[in-house]
């Protein structure tokens, strides 16, 4: 099946400083990944921050999280319920793991066992149809049979119908805020229902972090990220479930759609999407005999092995200097960098990290890199 | 454009010489292309029929349909209003004439010119939704102001639909009886209207037959094979609207399948025939942009020039047995019949038109031929 059956555990402090090192200025996922590939540790990272920064011409240092800040989360996090886990520890959802932007911590309540096993994403309209929202539950049901956990967005409309159907075989909500701001409020009680069966809930923002507009696609990538594949039941043009394909597409994971009539605006984007190329699906056996191969195969593996980074020399000056020049405004690849200026990868993966940490480089999908 | 610029035009005696011909016991459209391959004119062929089916075994010589008989049925046609065209002719659609069972003789009613036409056919259920009713007129209005024929079998539901939409444009009706038995009778006045307009009427039966259930699929070859592509708007499993849309693939046509809820029994044949491959079809653009690019190609050309044929030795006894021992119940390829048999593809094709000619052989779609 699908689920790495090796884990890992942080210890206590190693937790701390990941917090520590996530709640900092300027680190985001992508970020907090380059620095552990090139530092191992989180505590070693902390250490750097401020140099690292100043090198890549920050006028001033970012602010770091500090202990008493990280401990003061930890805490609200344990009366809250909450635990934060990292990548490959037991309860993160190893699909998501994969991803080059996964939350360096997730907060997660419920049963961690269900995070570990296959998932399939059901998300849709919030306005659905009767018959939208009767074959989302229909899906979500048969598909909880067969062994999948459905992962969802605790949205109304089809995301609730997904998540009712399949409260006793196992279901996940992904949260666009913190464990204690629940959007929509009314579905505090669809929550309570998920935790209360054998589901969970996970978030990458700290509690009290109320969901903006912003933060939905932010999440979105989570719902498609830890499943295998992500089906979209009802969509009008436009809708932030399309955006969900969209990124299950960047992912790799696989996009099914729900078709429609053409006189039927709630179809349209389920209907483009099939044009595009998602599978088509009636049933839940069109999904299961899809993501079989997929579940088959083994998990993709992180991308590089952190050692090579760890011992690389670093950056002179010019070598600054000349990626700075090859820089701009418009996103490029970090593979051109690599070739037009003829460092090494690990120097130009350090470059590129003091220029974010001192706030002026932005990281895009894809390996894509640009000036702020 | 699509159509073919240069027609032909028979002379009185070969067109009653041809009507004679497919009117004669044993003869149906492939024989008599075989029959024209060898021997140039129907004339010729006519002369030779008993000999050949006496050659390929015949217990008693097939009936041959005499002169008075044809020309009693040219005057019939004449009286009606039909018109008999043969393939090349101005008025036979010039993608049916490709097509390797082309009635040999097409009796039509209405506008020649639109006959000659690019056509998209538009079919479906005969107990179609209000929402597929209106979706294939929307269809068949854009179709037509786009230039393109609606050709459809003047059935209840979606053909109607399809036809009523189109009959200012320009709509054809195919029968699966003869021109003075319309299929249901209530539609006599949708028949008048569309022959009112710049529609036509084609049926490959002579005037008199009364359509049998066994008519209906092989009228349904005409609706796909005059046709760029077949479009079915609602089909449950199973339905009539499938075999019309198998034919399509079969002859190389474009097949469109509109969407629906999988929940609606009417949708599930047209999804079906996307997961299959068919092309999703929510706008009128969805079918111009795919056709667009087989307008342009030329069109197929007959698949061999008879002239080979028509000097072509008799088949010697020893060649006519061992084609009847590699020769069974079933259907094998005339391609492995020349490879296992060493003959001549002409000499083996005049074997088997011997035995067709008796009665003995069974001809199949692409090329496969069984011993009846």
């Amino acid at each position: 099946m699908d689920a790495i059956n090796t884990t890992i555990e942080l210890s206590e402090t190693e937790r701390r400083d990941r917090l520590r090192l996530i709640r900092s200025d300027n680190v985001g996922p992508r970020t907090f990944r380059s620095l552990l590939d090139h530092f191992g540790t989180a505590r070693i990272a902390l250490d750097r921050l401020p140099d690292l920064a100043r090198r890549g011409g920050a006028a001033r240092a970012g602010r770091i999280c500090t202990i008493d800040e990280a401990e003061a989360e930890l805490d609200a996090c344990r009366r809250y319920g909450v635990q934060l886990r990292a990548p490959q520890e037991d309860g993160y959802p190893p699909r998501l793991a994969t991803c080059d932007d996964a939350p360096p911590l997730l907060a997660l309540r419920g049963a961690r066992t269900t995070l570990m096993r296959p998932m399939i994403a059901i998300v849709g309209s919030r306005n659905a149809s009767a018959a939208g929202l009767k074959f989302a539950g229909q899906l979500a049901n048969e598909l909880g049979e067969a062994g999948f956990v459905i992962i969802s967005g605790l949205a109304r409309g089809i995301d609730q119908a997904a998540h009712r159907a399949s409260l006793s075989s196992g279901t996940v909500a992904v949260l666009a805020g913190g464990h204690d701001r629940i959007y929509p409020p009314e579905h505090v009680d669809l929550l309570g229902a998920i935790l209360g069966g054998s589901g969970a809930a996970i978030s990458e923002m700290p509690l009290g972090h109320e969901p903006r507009a912003r933060d939905f696609p932010r999440r979105n990538r989570l719902i498609s990220g830890a499943s295998l594949g992500v089906v979209v039941v009802e969509a009008a043009h436009r809708s932030g479930s399309l955006i969900t394909a969209r990124m299950a597409g960047e992912q790799g994971r696989e996009v099914f759609a729900v078709p429609g009539s053409p006189l039927d605006p709630r179809s349209a984007g389920t209907n483009d999407l099939i044009k595009q190329g998602a599978t088509l699906v009636t049933e839940a056996a069109d999904i299961i005999q899809a993501v079989g191969p997929i579940m088959e195969r083994p998990q993709p593996l992180p991308l590089r092995e952190p050692d090579e980074d760890l011992f690389a020399p670093d950056p002179e000056n010019h070598d600054r200097a000349q990626i700075i020049a090859l820089l701009g405004p418009t996103p490029v690849s970090i593979d051109d960098l690599i070739r037009l200026s003829g460092l090494s990868p690990a120097v130009l993966r350090m470059v590129l990290l003091e220029l974010e940490l001192a706030g002026r480089l932005e990281r895009h999908g894809g390996g894509m890199v640009s000036l702020t």
